[in-house]
């Protein structure tokens, strides 16, 4: 699978996203303030490679912090997190990775600055490597789901590119392609950014997986004409409900599905899940410019001065899921009480 | 209202609707060869605009003709029918605007040729005319169903720049916007050529209605989280059971208004009626070139050799439409009975 992000010991590796597929580039930040940059124009994105991302932030973030005062640097890692956790709002990967890296300073109040730092790096570490564990668990979960000469449809990138392995929906896919099957997937393009044409598309073609791309309104004919078997997507915050935030389409993915009777499934690791909310009311949805849905490159492709409502994710309610993927199984309905006993059985 | 399409005595002018938003350019046809290439590359587009382009293409064809055997310039009327109805296979109102004036010189062989090109002209003309009144009072029917403070929703463009006058979709909201009542429409971009945000909001907006422009993925949190209290399309061919064939995304759009229990409505002149086709599944289906989906401009948004399916319309089933609004007044259930007697009364 590709390094969609790597600490390199000096800075932290991630792949431009915003210029798939034309160019493979690889782009070092070795100051939080590029992280920080790169998280908020989507250069690097997906849930869980958010949440590594930011606890990577807060290691470059205090890598050339001088003193040796505990309490003055645990006060300099609470403001690195308020600032990476201000990037972007919606994936809660990121709040919980910066939560993990925040706690770890903030119960070691005996421990010197030089050992905080390292257990700082160590932890953005195991954040990555659990990421990679977690990819290959999920992975073989729903691989079963998946049959040969199954018709498969998905939005976005919830891919390699979206974690540090081979992603949480694409993952599933990968898995079940390693196990022998043969199958066939509908990439949904994904306006306004077009992850699913850009990084989905190119990710699925570099893994030889047959894919074909449709604009995310073709969805509903493919349903009806071609015949979709199942639809697997991965999710930036779900709820304790089980109400799922995801790009924007997944709502409008998930009542078709309804409609033509085709099994939805959320494939999200445990950081994804943030049981301190009731339901999808309470996620933050983030709106984006106007200018991703009115031009394209420089060139305009609406009038000027027009209004535009451009939020980059929606809500699933949990009465539209199928089942939930996790690395600790699939969490089947009712939702509540089952997200409760899979995830509080873990540590 | 803009000129989309006119008859100058020597050309037919068009708006080359593909360079909208940026520039308004007029385009003037002398050659039906010139018209067939702005059919086929949709400088000119929208079902009712496409039949009077056909009929004008015929006078075009005819103009430099110089013979005088009536049979001859016969058989040249058919070739120019059958030449210009290999330009686009989904509008029916093309094909039935070529079958008036096919009609008229087979069925006036005792006519001169000087005659007939005469005729061919007027009827041409009268297509053209006709279309203005039937836009009228298409939308003066379908007013009645819009209210002050409603929210609408629309795809594609079945605007002024889809007729010889201010279109059957967006006519029905000029005509509300005429009676007085203030509303607020969301348009869908409608990918891959966005005719919704190139040519719908650029409607909109000139005409003073209150419109926001989002991306087609949009159309289902719309409608749950800001409320939507009428949808209406256009139409590209009506079957005589009702199923309705329009731009690709209609069809997604009439399942979520039917999950989200919002009137889905078609408004359509009778030209767009193929009565002589049973249901929607005899309608021909255009597919584009997979480009339209995977470059914008000159800039390639999808890898190299991805597979396309690029389908430019779709078919909604009679059972999603509320009702089919016509210059006749408005069609309702059950379409199959009520389609015969509406359309048979009339001339």
């Amino acid at each position: 699978m590709i390094d969609t992000i790597k600490w390199t010991g000096h800075s932290v590796r991630i792949i431009d996203q915003t210029q798939l597929p034309n160019k493979l580039i690889y782009l070092d930040c070795r100051k939080v303030e590029t992280l920080w940059g790169a998280i908020k124009t989507l250069k690097v994105r997906g849930a869980p490679a958010l949440g590594i991302a930011a606890a990577y932030g807060v290691v470059l973030g205090i890598r050339d912090y001088q003193g040796t005062d505990t309490a003055a640097f645990v006060r300099r890692v609470c403001e690195l997190c308020d600032y990476i956790g201000g990037s972007r709002p919606t994936a809660v990967n990121l709040f919980n990775a910066l939560a993990q890296m925040r706690g770890l300073v903030l119960y070691n109040p005996d421990k010197t600055v030089a050992i905080l730092k390292a257990v700082l790096e160590a932890e953005a570490n195991a954040i990555y490597e659990e990421d990679r564990a977690v990819c290959r668990a999920m992975g073989q979960y729903g691989a079963g789901l998946i049959h040969s000469r199954d018709t498969v449809m998905t939005i976005c990138n919830a891919g390699a590119l979206a974690t540090a392995d081979y992603g949480t929906a694409l993952g599933v896919m990968y898995a079940a392609k390693a196990a022998g099957k043969k199958f066939k997937v509908y990439s949904l393009e994904t306006r306004p950014l077009l992850q699913g044409a850009r990084l989905t598309a190119w990710e699925l073609q570099k893994n030889k997986i047959d894919v074909t791309l449709i604009c995310d309104n073709m969805a509903a004919t493919v349903m009806r004409d071609k015949g979709v078997d199942i639809i697997f997507t991965g999710a930036d915050r779900i709820a304790s409900n089980g109400d799922t935030a995801n790009k924007i389409g997944t709502y409008m993915l998930a009542v078709l599905a309804k409609y033509h009777k085709v099994p939805f499934y959320v494939v999200a690791p445990k950081t994804t899940f943030d049981l301190k909310i009731k339901s999808g009311k309470d996620i933050p949805i983030e709106e984006r410019s106007a200018e991703e849905v009115t031009s394209f490159g420089f060139r305009r492709t609406a009038p000027e001065g027009i209004k535009v409502f451009n939020p980059s994710f929606d809500v699933t309610p949990h009465e539209l899921i199928s089942g939930i993927i996790t690395e600790y199984g699939i969490i089947q309905k009712p939702f509540a009480a089952s997200i409760k006993r899979v995830l509080a059985q873990q540590v």
